[in-house]
């Protein structure tokens, strides 16, 4: 199943339940690029000690980016030993962009022909990916949503919200108290975006989100007073909505620390520090702190590269 | 109408036609980013001069890639003043892979918004982009067809050619000289490392290529040599062929260099940076280094936007 940003929030309650109930994960993810085109001294080599592999890999790791995350939980089937069932998912993710934050990542023209080789589909990842952030990311958004007073980013935006604006205000004028207007073709953040900013900048209108219209009403100041302070739409209750928006696959990857199950993956270690940088905290310059929050956060982790040539030695 | 790598070769003499026509050519480039985040002091300023903007910009445009570039040809219509045709390409940009060469580029998450709007797809662009190099690469590719030892990067193409080679090495242990196999789906470039790739190995087979098809021959040393030394298949106007393939949008650029007709844009030095840097050669120091380059490349550009500000001050 491919899942992007428009199913991810709805397929949540079905994923926990999976994780649940699962024995073991499966893990396999997809990047932008492998290894940075770097200058000799830095370039990987089969003498490296692990700390030095890490600290070369870690500079590749903070520049490329996560496309895909395939998923597998799998559960025994009862009364049957050594049979499984997987429910396997393939995530589409791309980094939150929101207010403050907007994120760079790099493309290898060698890691496109990969990817290329296997039908990536590069739509569902850059028009549909999910959301996510690590734990840093999350304090800073939180903030300035909190303070309520997020700076509109790309010139885009400005240029979208000034045209939506521009569109209301008009509306307004010759509007009269409870007519609406429908703003159509907004989704997600923007949709959240959109709707405080034009009720900060309009004392005397109200807007109600629905599927990908956001639905402007004239009414009276009581009646936002009074719609404001309704507990389905206090702006605290919905500040925290737009968080776990904006959070998104970084939810379920808590969800998936919760449940302590063992990951499996094959030659993981760079989806490890992935995991780590992407939904967890930037790496730490230490491989050995590195090692100690990735046992923290998934205690039992299966290598089957290493399985593989734990075999071979014996035979 | 679009243009991609699978359709770029065969429209190239239509184009030159069209630009030998043309009265002036309409420019617009879409890029991966336009500015990267810096830290403040090599942020863009209003108080730059233009020195200083060229410099700061050089960064970004040395980080970020073009991923599009529509031209228009405009012609005028013979009796009528002011009045013209205009023949409009979208041109899909990949950078070249090659050999030696993987490059790496950035996304930014805003323009990659930006582009969203716009319904761009990014399939067409990291699929089927056209390559492109500049002089200096042109130079490292050509060092290293002509010296026929190019390394193959990706740890795909490697397997990729391993696969190629066994199949073949199989097929030729029980065929018999003038018999022959196809190998299905290799085009473009990797058509063209395949067949070398073979050629080098195999002393007893000759390749032709047949669309998207490499036919392999079973042949007797003689034959191979003639075939070899043939007028039509002699192994340095092969060369030049392939070097003509990866040189894929460059070809273009380079006519449209020779035709000295007048580019029109708007806004459009962030596209002459990036023509500079992607087609030309990377972007020197000094901004009047690159203000003498453009203008031996283009003599004549005209802005719209100082054409625009210019009626504004009069009016």
């Amino acid at each position: 199943m491919d899942v992007g940003a428009d199913e991810f929030e709805q397929s949540l309650p079905l994923l926990q339940e999976l994780v649940a109930g699962a024995d073991f994960v499966g893990l396999d993810i997809e990047f932008t690029g492998l290894r940075s085109n770097l200058s000799r001294p830095q370039q990987i080599s089969l003498f490296d000690l692990p700390s030095e592999w890490y600290l070369k890999t870690r500079q590749s790791v903070q520049q490329f980016t996560i496309c895909q995350i395939g998923l597998s939980m799998f559960s025994s089937i009862e009364g049957e030993s050594n049979k499984y069932v997987a429910h396997s998912c393939n995530f589409f993710l791309f980094p939150t962009t929101f207010g403050i934050l907007d994120s760079e990542f790099s493309f290898q023209a060698s890691s496109v022909q990969f990817l290329n080789q296997y039908g990536f589909d590069y739509n569902k990842f850059l028009k549909n990916g999910i959301p996510y952030m690590n734990e840093e990311q999350e304090k800073k958004i939180k903030h300035s949503i909190l303070r309520g007073n997020w700076r509109v980013r790309s010139s885009l935006d400005k240029d979208q919200i000034k045209v939506v604006i521009d569109k209301v205000t008009q509306w307004l004028d010759l509007a009269e108290e409870g007519d609406q207007m429908t703003l159509p073709g907004i989704a997600g953040f923007q949709a959240f975006e959109v709707q405080l900013v034009l009720r900060q900048a309009l004392p005397n209108i109200w807007t109600v989100l629905k599927e990908e219209w956001v639905i402007v009403k004239k009414v009276s100041q009581p009646q936002r007073w009074y719609l404001e302070h309704a507990s389905c739409d206090q702006v605290s209750c919905w500040k925290e909505q737009i968080l776990l928006s904006a959070r998104g696959f970084s939810v379920f990857f808590q969800m998936l620390v919760k449940a302590q199950k063992p990951l499996v993956g094959h030659n993981m270690m760079m989806d490890l520090l992935h995991l780590h940088e992407k939904f967890f905290r930037p790496l730490p310059e230490s491989y050995d702190q590195f090692k100690q929050n990735i046992h923290s956060l998934f205690p039992v982790l299966i290598d089957t590269k290493n399985v593989t040539k734990d075999i071979w030695k014996k035979v």
